[in-house]
């Protein structure tokens, strides 16, 4: 096992035009792990309170890929709960409540036996908290973080340190607008790169991603698809699905000298956008834990038909 | 010679913050023509005023490939005008006047030697007049038609009548939106199919095109470029890079009955795209007026190469 993420669990309530789903299980750390067992094994790192019931333990028995032993259990306190709605364009939400519980302790402790971890996303959370997590995986061989506007407004000094510490970034339009004050992607993006890491990869939600990297730039828009019941955790799937197809494709042994390369990104992007296509079909992880090989070989073909030129 | 357009001449002032143009070239109609005369020979059907000068005249000395029979002089009348700005963002614009001029006059008729054109594209005017115009050309095979919201808004029947004339439709996701309810550009895309069409191309500006068509669906991002000093006319010019291809890639005595199917569209998209992403570097059709063949050739090859998957 070599790749590892850290961040966050989640209880969330959501409602959306299509219906709504009651405290059910979430978070960037499960969504990205869920979407990069489909390729890898993958190890969690987060925190988890008294009320993570064996209904939620449960369902990661469907992704017998995912390592949970770092999933830090502190009894006496609650599990992360976000609840947002989802307006008729399913491209805008409202956050209806949020009870940091655990995320506003101390951050978990990464397990010993996941030191040799190989590849690393840091899920959303403040960047030194996110710097110090890295720490623990000494052989990392890439790295790549995610961010939010809480952040880039609160803590912009430690994140531009963090930023001279990975390989990648992922952010959204708005964020990467925040953290440059460029408007334009490929501007931002090349912005982010002066800060260290050889690519930002830039999210546009339902208008698909643009990856800016030292060797060029590259543009997928997101799948054509009718089917939006949920799009919480779209991105997170997203950077899981990518991730989970670079681990997949660098066992380890082999050469990782091209793993950050534009053109094995551009791949992995398609990968990513593939898993998150699904995982927006239903509410929650339900969609993820019924997805077959075959569900995704297929689409990945659809997609490449749906992008091609001539 | 078997391709045509009908649409609007403007003289546009335009406000960017990258600068101002007063009183360029500008409209539908000479967008799409300059666009699709980098393929093809096109006819353009359209009025003028009498103050329609030689400074605009000499613009279209660029473009060999553009009949300008077909523009018709009103001397007494003036030329249509608009001034606009766009914001920071360029993806956002208000409109500072509109001077109809001859476009709140009888509409321009076609030269009865324009009588024998093939692929016919009808610009955004009112859908009664792009059907009247359509009779003209009694041997088109390819009819695309563009619409805007204030015909939604204000003519829909007289819309929906056309769409059972035309074998694609351009609009942009707002006008989708406000035509068939859906939000979703594929679902909206349907809609618009069962009244008519054999596709429907929805332009998202920045964020690339989705083609709905029988045969399935197709998406592309836009070029992306960091150089955007007019958006002026980009929708335009895609529409007439891709109908200038596909003219070109079918001239008389081929076969066009495979000149709809969604592989020929899909590429033909790409030049589109190409085309447009050169017409808003610079102001009013600066750019198309040196744009080179190579030029053209080297940034198709640059945008298969950015959204190749692996």
């Amino acid at each position: 096992m070599s790749l590892i993420v850290t961040g966050t669990i989640g209880i969330d309530t959501i409602h959306t035009p299509h219906g709504s789903a009651e405290a059910v299980l979430g978070g960037s750390c499960t969504y990205f792990a869920a979407a990069a067992a489909f390729f890898t094994p993958v190890r969690m790192v987060a925190a988890v309170g008294g009320d993570f019931n064996d209904d939620y333990r449960r369902v990661f028995t469907h992704f017998p890929n995912i390592s949970v032993e770092g999933i830090e259990l502190r009894d006496s306190s609650r599990t992360f709960a976000w609840g947002g709605r989802y307006f008729d364009d399913m491209n805008s939400r409202e956050t209806l409540f949020t009870e940091l519980g655990v995320v506003a302790e101390k951050p978990p402790v990464p397990p010993e036996v996941y030191r040799d971890s190989r590849f690393v996303f840091l899920a959303n959370t403040h960047p030194a908290v996110q710097a110090d997590l890295l720490g623990h995986f000494p052989n990392h061989e890439i790295v790549v973080a995610d961010t939010m506007n809480l952040w880039i407004d609160t803590a912009r000094a430690d994140l531009v340190s963090l930023l001279g510490k990975v390989d990648g970034l992922v952010l959204n339009d708005e964020e990467a607008r925040l953290l440059t004050g460029k408007r334009n992607p490929i501007t931002a993006g090349k912005r982010i790169l002066d800060m260290g890491p050889t690519f930002a990869l830039i999210k546009k939600g339902e208008h698909g991603a643009v990856l800016v990297h030292r060797e060029g730039v590259a543009a997928l828009p997101a799948f054509p698809t009718e089917i939006v019941v949920d799009p919480t955790g779209a991105g997170d799937s997203f950077a899981g699905g990518l991730m989970g197809h670079l681990a997949a494709s660098h066992p380890p042994g082999a050469d990782t000298s091209g793993v950050c390369s534009l053109d094995t990104l551009q791949r992995a992007m398609a990968y990513g956008t593939v898993i998150a296509s699904f995982t927006i079909e239903q509410f929650s992880l339900e969609r993820l834990t019924t997805l077959s090989e075959r569900e995704v070989r297929d689409r990945l073909a659809e997609f490449q038909r749906v992008v091609r030129i001539g």
